[in-house]
């Protein structure tokens, strides 16, 4: 692809484009900063970076329009943008090589229950299980070893890999991604605490809706309501090993982080971000805009939108580095007690 | 179902049940109280419910004993009992469509080695692999992809739902649930450091032994012990992304909710309840019914039946919870040490 | 085996090995002090078991140079040895049967793609799935419904039981173990946010490297990098349900524990220990030799080889206890900041 080519095509997404020469110039890969060879294209993003400019090979870099590269000039061609970070980004999903989860078609070896509706242009790979009643929209591709059991809907264009398993019932959206080993629509986990002590399991007779436009990681597990539905909301993106629990409510575009746990019947907001290892739970309710800390333990709700949440019990962060600050300086309230008591102690004895 | 048909129902678990009337209309469906609609049935368990039956439009509610329901009935008909919630509970498992995790019989597809005994009334799936010397009771029902390796035993209406995995050797009991991506029986984590630094495997050669009446949840892993048998004991309950350790021990009625630890040789008491992220140390023990709280870390035992445990080290909850008030009070401590302070020096300054 | 037969194995591994006599008792299995039967080898490797020599059934004990087992020799066999914990183990691994992952040979039920090489010895397990262009070492051991995606390599004498998931271009050294559910090369967490609070999706173009001599448990996830390879180093080991997010690189020999997780970009050094349920923080580095103790939050960088690190944040572990200590002291330093200010009040009185 020509630098033009590279400009042709960001120009979709960025009104300011400015090019410093070097259009037919043809680049070959996309490339981190320190790494760059002749040939490659990378990006600055941020002002810690720039002193790369010097060293890097790279023969194209993506700057911001406030960046000097007066120096450069005579070894880098550059493209100014507001945003390069974003404009890598775009560059790098033209550069990557499309992926093939499955081949074209249903694999000889899939099985395909009965009353199946399957979209155009759909791969399905080998040994994958479709129960009966699913429906399949266009461009769906199911990997190897993935099984929907009965009455699972895909939206189109969406991507499952290997050995991803839909319970019955599962609804999932348009141009859904979710990787391998990831349970969506397992049973919630409920039991009634019997009188001797023991257990009787309580039905689990709803489903998991998931919006379009969500990726769900590798060997995360979504839990179906006890009725009714658990609910993904649009754009919503889940990292690897995440527990989400029945009944809970995902808003739009919000983000999880690896091995953090949602409890049941949760509500979280529209773009919250809740990091690795959190743990929320369960009945509570979370604002839009809400930021939870790694690791951090929720125990209640938060209504106030665009909170950041921190330490267990989570509390709003400036509490809690205020308490922090506060746990940090304990040895030199100790020191002045001891200090205090001394001259007490002085002041008696006068 | 008629009123009458589940007040027949109810009386196989409850004595004293009481009806207000309605016995002829016709219920269809179990539902919570603030959607309920016409034809279909909720519960109250809980006073702070009582509040809906003014504008739920469920045609039945199940409520104790106790609860005044004199201004509903020109609107509501109304099952009383002992304990609603359970009452709901077997309900729902009434109205629950039985769920078709395979097809009756032992599909084409599946891969049954030499020397496998199947029961009858057994269902396995599309593409599922039971290994040499298998044996697999009475209605038990095996899911599409999932393997048992070598030596495995199911006892009687054991479900294993799609892509399961159980290692050679794996004992599991009778009416067992486990969900999908489960791991039963793969290697504990044990190397023998060696004085170069790198790490000697210590064989795994025990087993997993599975009790009666346990539901395993999605992607969760149980290792085998090093020697002689990691067991799960009757009645136990464990969530999704559970891990359990070579060589614990886990009693009777035991609860263990999402994304818990528990390290190796561990061995926990009868009717426990282990909530979520919860991690416990290795070589400890808990005695019966202890509770253990979200994400509290614990690193010794507790031979204490019935003890509650909170916080990291975790310590017994009126401890903890003391000591979390303490820390609340830091600020108001701070200050009152800073004007003694000042209270000092002006009598100094005398 | 008879015990002059474990002389000469153990011989390959020990210098000096004592052995007080019965060279031709012939041993039939290993087993722990406590419940060791007649024709059973066991050992001591700790003082606190020594105990057990009166009451064991085992016919021979493996234990140190240094105890003194005079009163026992006419019920036990010894043999001595300078490390008798990791002579138990390498007995282990004779004792152990071997396990049959998957039998010789290609299952007729295998999928294997275009131009995929195998090597000598191969084993391949029911609906596996092998990938175009894929190249299989001699003796590789593939277990039942194993994926390996397109252009993945795995190193001579390499197991992978049934049900892992390896993505395009995963490379995968020799002698590895990896156990069921694990999905190595999944997609990095990686997303711009956009202005509109929507997120875009950064290709991981990336691959895993895993050195030689890893083993991984079950259902962990290793993500590709975004650009390059996440790095697994030699020797590493690797427990269940941990996550390593993309773009990470761990020392040779590091060990990490159940459901620690290390977020993106993390360098590890070597002969590092990860405790369970800890978390890593992105863009951090680690020394080599360093300990990170159980659910430790891992916040920032630790440069200095060996520390051993605790608490959230964590801080090194003498730092950190002196701070649990003083937490520990704060009931009384509130009662001696109360009696100072009853002490003060009596002054100003008079």
């Amino acid at each position: 692809m020509t630098i033009l080519e590279i400009c042709d095509y960001l120009g979709n997404f960025f009104d300011a484009l400015e090019l410093t020469g070097g259009g037919a110039c043809e680049i070959v890969a996309p490339a981190r900063i320190e790494t760059a060879r002749s040939g490659e294209v990378t990006f600055v993003a941020n002002d810690k970076y720039v002193k790369f400019l010097a060293s890097t090979e790279a023969s194209l870099v993506i700057v911001h329009h406030s960046v000097n590269v007066d120096e450069f000039i005579h070894k880098i061609f550059f493209i100014k943008v507001n945003d390069p970070y974003s404009a890598f980004v775009f560059l790098l999903q033209k550069f990557a090589m499309p992926r093939t989860i499955a081949a074209k078609g249903v694999a000889s070896t899939a099985s395909i229950g009965d009353g199946v509706s399957i979209g155009e242009g759909v791969s399905i790979g080998e040994y994958a299980v479709v129960g009966n009643q699913c429906s399949i929209g266009n461009n769906c591709v199911i990997g190897a070893h993935t099984v929907l059991m009965h009455n699972v809907v895909l939206g189109d264009d969406t991507s499952l890999f290997p050995s991803v398993t839909c319970y019955d019932g599962t609804i999932i959206g348009k141009r859904v991604v979710i990787h391998s080993g990831s349970v969506i629509g397992a049973d919630g986990f409920g039991f009634a605490p019997q009188k001797n002590g023991s257990y009787v399991k309580i039905p689990q007779m709803g489903i998991v809706e998931i919006g379009d436009d969500v990726e769900i990681g590798a060997n995360s597990t979504i839990d179906r309501a006890t009725m009714g539905s658990t609910i993904i909301g649009t754009g919503v993106k889940i990292d690897n090993l995440v527990q989400i629990a029945h009944n809970c409510r995902i808003g739009d575009h919000t983000v999880i982080a690896s091995q953090a746990g949602i409890s049941g019947s949760v509500t979280i907001g529209r773009h919250c971000v809740i990091a690795g290892q959190a743990g929320l739970a369960g009945h509570l309710e979370l604002a839009d805009r809400i930021q939870v800390a790694a690791q951090a333990g929720v125990s209640k709700s938060f209504l106030h939108p665009g909170t950041a949440l921190r330490g267990y019990p989570a509390q709003p962060m400036r509490d809690q580095l205020k308490h922090e600050a506060m746990l940090r300086s304990l040895g030199t309230m100790k020191e002045k007690l001891d200090r205090l008591e001394s001259e007490l102690k002085a002041i008696k004895g006068e």
